[in-house]
């Protein structure tokens, strides 16, 4: 059955901007290694950052009918979040759906697939991690659902959960969870400058983290380069 | 049999100029969502933009001989459309043949292959949409055939068509349909100047472009989300 | 056995900071169309630039151990190359790793694996040749080893070979051979003036490099494209 | 935090057995299109087919520890599902885990990463599909999870769903849904059975589906082959 | 606009016939190199072998209603030659539009996406050639053209023109030049039988083919082994 | 320069045959999880198998002159490793070279390229591992170099080491440590001889490698499965 659910819970809008502070790279250890979607997604222009809970997408391969029922569902602060059924790089999504989600306050798009009008969406500073760029068009035949979970790029997204995309690529934090990932984000964090200033100054990892002795019981040996080669 | 076809017939400079104004992805809907090459193709610089009739080139992998010699065939305006016959990364064209094609005008290269010095070629401004980049050396040893129609990742080419390359990949337009495409891309252009407008005042596609009942008719359903989960 | 070799030799500072002044491109040609590296190895920015002996690094996929135990063996104006044992994207290296090798004054980074941080590498100007962008974070389990021979995204590195790196991808000149193929990069780089010069007067390389006679010998026909068709 | 769930609910062993007698093709389209796992999941040899309860495991690229851990969890039907949290193509299985699960009436695995011993796993008649096949050994460091939900080669599975396989491919069944998708198979398979009847004696899809109309109504035009061209 | 061409011109039976003796390699060598599409289709079973002549259909991705449509262009013989207007690897052939197929006596399907049931269309010795073998199911909704060009895998096809498949992949000959290929083909295979002899008995192709004299000319040297190393 | 050299020091035969007993997977373990080359090499049938020293062949991208260079290198018992500088999928290798090396006694090929003819080379039981099967010719035009070291498929060849294929793959085992590495896939194979048969009497793995103190000192937690989900 396609369906479109309706009043979404969101992650706390608190949490949210508490966690933009921080990078894809720091949420994602902080949160055990797990949420980030797969390295295929690349922002369309350098430097594009994010943070908002997601409305999800889940619709046919080359089809973009179900974007423009989920735009009606996106409030402002919101990202969109787009996987296709079977894998597909056409061009889902360009500058008239950027203007209406951006007139409706939408922080961006993750889309499992391809997009178009990348010039005018980065003059816009509308960012997009998508797959692929193709100036492909799709169809609007096929129904599919918003606001279910849905698999993109490899990783599972539930509506409501924070989005968080850098450069790094694309970390979900579950919404229930978010208020923890972000207090040991800060955490981590705090215990990274330290550590940053150390490096700064020339000390060694293998000191500031003491691995020289479990190097040495696991048998590492070091010599001398041979005269020989 | 291995073939140089001079004094090909050219698409209108008017009618390219013309098309020059919009974007590969409006002139691929306007002409029926036809003529899109692969999206392996990727400009070598963000912002590349480029329009002109097709010099093409078909060569063996790994050998740039050919493109030598369609350098004589090109004039101002052109635009060099090169296809392997089987599949190369190699670096078939660097910055001496970059030069070479300025000095006769030739707007830039679509490459179903590597390029290299593209350093060089950024700073001259010379556009090349390619498949990789790849320093790669290539030999001069086997015929191929220029101005013969290719087929370059995945799209087929004629001498003479119009190649029409942006951030969003490449679309090639037939000589002969190029006229009737540029009335049909001026025509959804204007039509799209509305729909924008009238999205950036916040209307949504649901209702311009009247979906709800088609919808309803498939049978997609609302639904607040459910307590539990 | 894992071993770190130490004290290794390295290429003459002389002749790599020679190297530096000619691209890749240009040094792959000049000593024979030999050592790229694979063209997946792609920089983190645009315009990244480096020349330097390399430390050569062997580990386990998704296990960045061996990056930590390579940091102590690097030396100013040494450069990091870094192979998994078996293919991974998982990014390997980020911002304090790369904080430690700028304090120890390391020019960069070679890795056929993943990266992040990207941003705060870019804005440190530290610069990565790497096949994906990807924050999975990786363990520290597993024993590799340091200065030994790596095959590298396809290309071999010995510990103390010159690695140079630009936009066009990554080149090794084997130590012992540094100095000659510096010789033959300047001779290249001295022929290719002259023929630059001439090609953008508007000479055809078809007569510079008087290549007439062999396309007419192999069989080359040209004709006036046909009336039909 | 890393845990084993024991004691799953698993799908009705009769339900699993009445599944099992469709094809991946025909349970897939009965549950409206879902289920698939992506196709780079190949069995090791063709005809290989499999119904079974889900044992799902969540680990580390390159380290087969919790494989292991699973072979516990693991009662006579059902089937491992193996998803590592960032890509890998190491060889995480082979002969020995495959006797330990064939001891204990296991029926097959599915893994989104490699696996080894092939020869040996084939005349085992041990049916695996896998993403790759590939010697590369994996350690044994980092714990992960076991029956936790896992998303394998882009679809969800969550432990006790059935696993369908054949040639096709796998498929998933809720295990909350099996009941009803086995009654649809039914019923999807009866409807076949007659249509592939009416083909095979010669008369069309366009007159059986009743197609015609509706082509019409879209605009498709029928003409003879023009005589130039 | 979508078009089904009607009472297509096809290659001469005898001819197909005649080609039909000889493999893929063979042809694609005797007409100079050309009409090879890409590797990247595989036969679905080993020792699949066709000749025939094509009728072709251009479809959107993941939509296989024209399928249905060029059934009933079909006659005894023939090959269904199939490519998406951008990449899809959905499931678009199954054993019922093979039922139908082979009901009219239709060889088998080239196809530039994946199919199903695999089992049943290898039992039914239905050969196929496809990019991917993937269960999921396509929609009825949008039109596309019969009897047109189409660009599948890379390579250009008519309709009319001749289809070679085996296990090395699929070769076409144009419908036009096709008597001259079979001549060229038995020419070809008369030569290479009386080298085949040769070479069996030991004498070397470096011999047989003469190529001393131009091995010695372009600088290449022999050398024992150094000692060293 | 280009050379061949001759008279290479070939594994001892005794090993290698010793060596033929053992599985890749074993031998690769057995000599501390190196030399295995990349897993895009596959067999060309099922169940192919064999073990000898190689001949290493170092050739341009689709340019085959060097392998009939390297046929008169080839010794009885020989593989033939062939290597390309830059991507290429072409067919380098058929049936004629195929009787060429059978009429020497070489054992089969590895080929970081395509190869064609594979009905023959299958009916001919002449093993080839390959990274793509294609029709595509090739040129003989450039030199390359025989028994120099090569990098195939991401490992290291040196000449006359020892190379080992199966469906697993292929396995270089350098020619120095090839006796030690025989006595070690000895006892790595008496060892899992012993753990096989416990295994298949239904002993756990996480018994008989004594495994379950070091999960718990890591933290795995077991738990029964939460009623709600």
């Amino acid at each position: 059955m396609n369906v479109v659910y309706t009043h979404i819970r969101r992650a706390d809008p608190a949490v949210v901007n508490g966690l933009a502070l921080y990078g894809v790279a720091t949420v994602h250890e902080a949160q055990g290694r797990t949420g980030l979607l797969g390295p295929a997604l690349r922002p369309i222009f350098p430097g594009a950052r994010l943070a908002g809970p997601a409305v999800t997408v889940s619709l046919p391969p080359a089809d973009n009918w179900m974007i423009h029922v989920a735009v009606e569902q996106c409030q402002a602060g919101d990202v969109l979040v787009v996987a296709p059924t079977s894998a597909s790089d056409a061009g889902y999504f360009g500058e008239l759906l950027a203007a209406s989600l951006a007139a409706r306050g939408v922080r961006g798009l993750i889309i499992d697939a391809g997009v178009r009008d990348v010039r005018d969406l980065t003059s816009m500073g509308f960012p997009v991690w998508s797959k692929a760029v193709h100036a492909q068009g799709t169809v609007k035949e096929t129904l599919g659902s918003v606001n279910v979970p849905v698999v993109c790029a490899g990783g599972l997204v539930y509506p409501g959960d924070v989005v968080l995309a850098d450069d790094d690529g694309v970390c979900i934090v579950p919404r229930r969870e978010a208020a923890a990932v972000l207090k040991a984000s800060e955490a981590r964090e705090a215990r990274e400058a330290s550590t940053r200033e150390r490096l700064q100054r020339g000390e060694l990892g293998l000191d500031i983290y003491d691995m020289r002795a479990k190097l040495g019981e696991r048998g590492l040996v070091y010599r001398p380069q041979p005269a020989a080669e």
